[in-house]
């Protein structure tokens, strides 16, 4: 069972601070956001909920809000992310935190529950990732009678928060901070695809160069996943379901093939599309002796796991974050951190210069409605406003260095660059 | 001036004959449409006047147009696209064909307004590039009472277009056949990327490794020039006035910087914003003595030339599509085809290939159209069908022997394979 | 017959000249080392006759030497590389030119033959490319008395001359200016790399994306081939003969297959292994209807044409360039070039900034020879003196506007920066 | 001090024997030979001292020569690379082990001299890395009467034990196991690549893409680390002190830089020229504030710490690996490895799948000497024999299932796939 973290080992908050002091070095938009939110104060009043994956990263946007003056609960919302030390850092600096590294799925939704009940009357700002703490609240509005808004970062989070809506169900304000230029080609494509790459090398510590690499999926994150394994000089194959994207994977040089002819040759499957069972016992029957399995897509559900344990012969950790599974018929597949993310499981999720980006939106999102923006917007689902991301970008370019023209007036907050064209 | 081309002389049409064979060789997806429309005749009775770069590839749409039953008149619709050959060819079978290469602005204009004319009662269907002949057809709407529908190809056509509709201006419907993924990436990003360098490599015969290749805007266009310029060696810089935009450049790989800087370093300067006024007076005086100076955007309108013959001691023509203007400082800058697009005029424009997918997306717009469909459709401008993209992007996997998985039922015609994750 | 040019047309040469001019432009340090020998004039009174590709690119060699003080006597020595226009200025610039493009094979040899023969009491240095004119030199030694010494500017043509020197019939020195750094790499690797996929592309005109390029032969050529058409968005696929080189091509990210499994899904077939009969029958009875066949390697016997046209039911012209093969069996081949070198044929040849830096060693050569230093070598295959390389490389970037830290002293010309590690 | 290890803690030979197996999964060539050892036991009688970096891998290549019937002391000749688990299932095994993870350089001599001694009558045959052990050896020959031959695996020691030779002091043969093709491009190349950019990841979490990530040198190993931190989406620039190599820097689409000016601009800065004193106090006094500072070249010499000390305010760890230095003038620098080989500190030295084609050679070179070869080879330094190389390459592709073609007869062992081209 969870409960709120209170005085942490000392040595514990001391390795926190330094991770977060760390992480602080590489998220300077988050930085120069909290020096003016702490000066503001324009979080003072309000209770947020945060649920979402408890990481050095987070950690720093969770400080921000601290210093705009907001009381703060937080949790991790997932079995794996969570880092300790992080969370005793946090505890130790007055955040009501709750979790662990390597909570069982009871426990995670034990976190949500209590994160939302931190608060006698409640939070007036929700935090969530994956929606999974709107519908807690959701399933209980009347509890929370003083909540403002919320913030949901994901894609999948914001399409079950519009169902919602539909259903009549929503009453307050929910701002998507996912369909934004940077988060998907910063966030999704280039932090995902560094750090699964990054986790596939540490957990197996294999050469990737001449190998051939099989990427299920070619979203942001299947693409950002074969940029970085071709980057490496694996030989990439996507496996997908649409035509469009099997047109755009091979004119981006790789070979589409369908999932089943793929796992035939797979050296290395990665999945990476959001859907559950994208890897069932068919492909399972096919992979050639000593292939890798790993998933950075949804949760843990992309690789059959069942289909798996039905055709093992027995199974042993083989390196940490990989355990070897012997079939009966005699193959060996090695499957990466138990079918989990392998970038947040074997290396260290998204690099924080990624996650400054996509925080700096969610940052500037929660100073926006906690200061007085929630009655601004009906119920429903919303985007953030127009010129946010430009805004975050252009304090992402100061920070690098970079100087570029200054934009036309009037800016639409619209890339127009694309143009007509034979 | 402008007149019909009446019996083109018979090697002019057989040249042209060999080009529409080599062109449809390489694009299957429009074969596999001629074939369906040949059968079902389903343009009979319809009278179509066309405004698309009468390249060959454009001569294969309009050889299926002719296959379905309709009547035919076509111009180019720009200076330095239409192929003679080609003209000749369609000319010879039947189509009332207008322009020829090398055309003045004033003769583009009366190509449109003759293209528009060649039907007694006007045309029932019009293909658009740029909303040039929509914008025609506006000016004077009374003279075409059964015009059905029209369809446009270009961002910036579909953009005018929408501007006309909001002022009231627009009474017939407008299919945009251009917010596609495969319009996109297929045709913008790997077509004129690809034809882009190759248009310098013959303008120019110089190498491209180890120079410095500024890239003038970073939407689909200047991306696949930047990818494809950086996969023959040249080190990339991209100037870009979007700060999302030019965060994204990095994380490519390529350097950003304003243009005024980038210009100081370039062996190469590309445009591909889409915007006019983008290399003035001050860029051309930072430029380096050698600079090549080209455009692959927005007509010729990217690259100041006033500005650059009021610096212009001398010019002379070096290769065919390469002009050096000996500046009064002394520097000379080689400017390629005249500031027109660069792809176009010298080298073949976007490969069949990627046309093959373009234009089927036209094709079936307009088969649609011109077969009861367009009565579906209130005045306007609307998306084409939901799954006609994927469906053209099938036959093209089809056609070049790749299998994929199927997709999950039921297919939205949204690529759904985002996904959240940290 | 060939014949030496007399009084070329006047718009011949001007046209030459240009192409001269733009040609000196791109060649800097061809053009520091003219500038120093016109001061010495370091080659009045030698006699040089010259066998090497008659491009622009070896004009400006040719008026290095010329301004050096020598006489000239030059041909192309091969059937498709010389540039009328370049012959008809060097001719009106006092050099002994013969030969054109489109010369038989009969009129190449006869071409070498008159060369050789322009000075009453022959030549006293020789520059050869591949050993045919120092292969001629040796069937008839008496008749040069006042040789001096040769130049060998290709693997194969070294390989050739130090065959005759084990066997005893070479009786004067040659340097052999290929075994150098920048000779292989930028010459080979990226030169011919680039002129290739720019010769495939002006000859078919094809997108390059997604396409399977199978290159056979994996030497410098064959990888700079390979990493220009994998930059284009191609599929490469490697065939060749040595394991360890398959090995690397793995290792690079290339598929590495047989050349008869490779055939087998080629859309483009480029031999560059410098071996004849690469590509036979067993091979062409693979190959897809509509592959396209080409040549980068040996001259024109890597494709064995006799067996194409037995099986040849019909051919005829596509392009420039580019002939159908319509097969006994129905399957299309688009051969390009007629099997022979399709950088030279179809596009300009190696561009003039890589052939810079092989004619910089080629000039530094000949000057050294050519002022007094022949004597200074017995006869047999020499290298160029330590250091030569590195010094035309340090004028390379010079011109380029790089500046590098100074050598280690004593610098040994061998690039010591390999080092140990596990 | 150091001693023998005996009777090492059961669990870590356990887990040593796990890593062994996991190793051995990814060795198949040495797997291969070991067979044929095991069955011949070719090297019975041999006594065998091997100072060789005693990871995994090297591990695999031990039980090899043990399977073969040697007698085995080793030790692993520096600082940083011994696995202690490894150490232990060989100590174990029968080997005598000497050393241990995190040795002082004096320990690191004591276990070279230890391992020598092993053997009452000194061992027969060396097995070197860097010719520390021959160093050794030749100090005191008197003492080894019954040494047969020895090995050596890099440049850096081939070039000493050369320079040994002449000066008349070796009386022993020597096979270099280095100037080998597969040595050159798999080993320094694809594997210290991937290793270094591997070991970065792990000691920092940042981001690569966008990051300006500065090479020194740009030998095989440097080429390696440019071409893996670019597939990274790194922007790379090279710093070396040979031309030639800058020429091939730019034109492999780097930038090339002083060390000074590379430096004032490095996000990164990585040594691996195989030199000592590369980084010095005037680069440490250019870099900006954050730089991450590693080595990957030659020992832990290349960066100067005497001056990075002496610059150094205060220094204390941010994560595993990774040591931030304030300097006086307030700039951070983060130290990685403490300077020391950062692919074999923080990461796991080069892949199993790469050692697999080195320790072949190795072994086959062992087997040769050990059974009979030593004689047929004078004192000195050798290459190991043709087409030893290219028989380990066709065992490497028949464990990756590649078929290539049949090597032309008779094959030279020097792959002449390069060719005469303009």
């Amino acid at each position: 069972v969870i409960s709120r973290i209170e005085e942490p080992p000392a040595d514990l908050v001391r390795a926190g601070r330094d991770l977060l002091e760390s992480a602080r070095d590489r998220m300077p938009v988050l930085e120069s956001i909290r020096r003016e939110a702490a000066a503001s104060r324009c979080l003072e009043g309000q209770r947020i909920s945060g649920c979402i994956h408890l990481t050095r990263a987070t950690g720093v946007l969770v400080e921000l809000l601290l210093a705009a003056g907001a009381q703060i609960a937080w949790t991790g919302g997932d079995e794996v992310s969570t880092e300790n030390e992080v969370a005793a850092a946090l505890a130790d600096g007055g955040v009501a935190v709750f979790g662990h590294r390597g909570m069982t799925t009871a426990e995670v939704l034990e976190g949500v529950e209590l994160t939302l009940g931190a608060f006698p009357r409640g939070p007036t700002l929700v935090l969530d990732n994956g929606a999974r703490m709107i519908g807690r609240v959701l399933d209980g509005p009347s509890r929370y009678p003083e909540l403002l808004a919320a913030t949901e970062k994901t894609t999948e989070g914001s399409r079950r928060v519009r169902a919602w809506a539909r259903d009549g169900r929503l009453d307050f304000p929910v701002l998507s901070v996912n369909d934004l230029v940077t988060k998907w080609e910063v966030d999704n494509t280039y932090g995902t695809g560094q750090s699964t790459v990054d986790g596939i090398l540490r957990a197996t510590g294999m050469l990737l160069a001449g190998k051939r690499f099989v990427v299920c999926g070619f979203g942001h994150v299947g693409r950002g996943v074969a940029v970085r394994a071709a980057g490496m000089g694996a030989r990439v194959i996507v496996a997908c379901r649409s035509a469009a994207t099997a047109v755009r994977a091979r004119l981006a040089g790789y070979e589409a093939l369908s999932t089943l002819r793929a796992a035939e040759v797979a050296d290395i499957l990665c999945t990476a599309t959001g859907y559950a069972g994208v890897i069932t016992g068919r492909h399972l029957d096919r992979l050639p002796d000593g292939a890798v399995l790993c998933n950075t897509g949804h949760s843990v559900t992309e690789i059959d796991l069942t289909a798996l344990e039905a055709r093992t012969e027995r199974s042993y950790p083989v390196r940490p974050h990989m355990r070897r599974h012997v079939l009966h018929d005699g193959r060996r597949l090695d499957l990466l951190s138990g079918g989990r993310l392998v970038n947040l499981d074997a290396a260290e999720g998204n690099p924080c210069e990624v996650m400054d980006v996509t925080f700096a939106n969610q940052a500037l999102a929660a100073l926006l409605l906690g200061s007085g923006g929630a009655k601004e917007f009906p119920p429903g689902v919303h985007e953030v406003p127009d010129g946010q991301d430009e805004q975050v970008a252009r304090r992402k370019l100061t920070a690098m260095g970079v100087r570029i023209d200054t934009p036309y007036a009037p800016l639409t907050g619209h890339d127009r660059m694309e143009h007509d064209h034979e």
